[in-house]
């Protein structure tokens, strides 16, 4: 059951608070109330719905496509308190992030834990989306996730034969691959050439994977947090292209 | 010594040919009569200066950026009639095309050859065009070639240190990894996923071997020829953010 919050409009762009079987989601639509195509997103490890990446990606595919997008918390993210497991993976992470130790293992393992939750929790939000006027049932979807959002996201997909394209980036590929090879559709993908935590073996084995006839590979130089503004750009035109 | 042409328009775009000590090449420039970046390009083995691919981009840089762009006809190609060397080397392509044999140890030979004959010709190009007073020295140079427009460029541009940001892909790393590693200025470089010529492997070896500090790999699922055509409108949104 969807509940919509009374809207706020700036610049152009019109944003709603809404819940979703008490998930928490922000939606993003243009002031012309037509038809046109929904972005779903997903933020990344340790950020929320309204982390400024978000709200920025929101508003250039809303101004430049016209598009409505909607994000969700994550489990323990957010607006939802995190679990006694959440809090004991986080104080992992920490831990091995002081130890000097790979992350990637804890993420992998918590990612793959929120994913199989929150996988479910977007079909719901999509299928009470798609009852509004604006969106409706048939039309073109596409998803957006880096890091975490492609950890939740990739599953999502391989999932929901209602998404029709996606922009993925920066995950390793363990528990991703086998959901990587059922996804056909469009995909443009990032990796930075200069990972400190995924290294570019991982990386490509990832793109490598998607089945898809038509995909994109976006590689920068620059370590882990560097991935260019630019990209973002990049992937509003591949939305634009696709949707 | 700049040899130039009556100039024709076209859309906006004005264009005349020249030659420098004989080398064929073209011109195209926004009509505004001010100074403004300059653009190099060169064109794919068996093609030549007015071919679609280059006036496409020539014009997109022309009317999107308000860019100067020139070309010369590589040695053998275009006006420039093939020396009997380059007959056979030719000849020894397309026989084993035939039979089937790899391509690449006889493109990297034979381009190998040519660059060494076109780079001073692009630096002399260069020096000639650099006296018009619409583009003047000191000014920003950028320059664009991929397959054999890459065998050239890349030592050209290891060579010269006015061209300050640079479009390349699509060739092999055996010649050109040495020159690759001199070069520091902002890259973009394309290669196909599914190159039947080009292996994965030998692709990203170029791409890594550049020294610059910020370099862009855009990798595209298809075969040699099926690089998408919005790679172009990328390159010229990176040249527009660098000159």
């Amino acid at each position: 059951m969807l509940h919509l919050t009374a809207a706020s409009t700036t610049n152009g762009v019109v944003q709603r608070s809404f819940t979703v079987n008490d998930v928490p989601g922000v939606l993003w639509s243009p002031e012309a109330d037509v038809r046109a195509p929904l972005v779903l997103m997903g933020h990344g490890g340790g950020n929320h719905k309204l982390h400024p990446a978000m709200v920025g990606r929101a508003r250039l595919l809303v101004t430049g496509c016209g598009f409505h997008v909607a994000v969700l918390d994550a489990p323990g993210h957010g607006e939802r308190p995190p679990s006694a497991h959440d809090e004991a993976e986080i104080a992992d992470l920490f831990r091995a992030r002081a130890a000097g130790e790979p992350e990637g293992p804890i993420v992998v393992r918590y990612n793959t834990y929120l994913a199989e939750l929150a996988v479910p929790e977007y079909r719901a939000a999509l299928d009470e989306l798609q009852q509004l006027a604006e969106i409706g049932t048939g039309g073109p979807v596409g998803y957006w996730g880096i890091n975490m959002g492609t950890a939740i996201g990739v599953p999502l997909v391989a999932a929901e034969p209602r998404i029709t394209a996606a922009v993925f980036g920066q995950h390793w590929p363990d528990e991703l691959v086998e959901h990587a090879k059922k996804i056909t559709i469009p995909i443009e993908f990032d990796l930075q050439w200069d990972d400190e935590h995924i290294s570019r073996q991982d990386g490509l084995a990832l793109f490598d994977a998607f089945a898809s006839s038509e995909k994109s590979l976006h590689v920068n130089s620059g370590r882990h947090k560097d991935l260019p503004r630019f990209e973002a750009e990049s992937a509003v035109r591949f939305f634009a292209r696709h949707l």
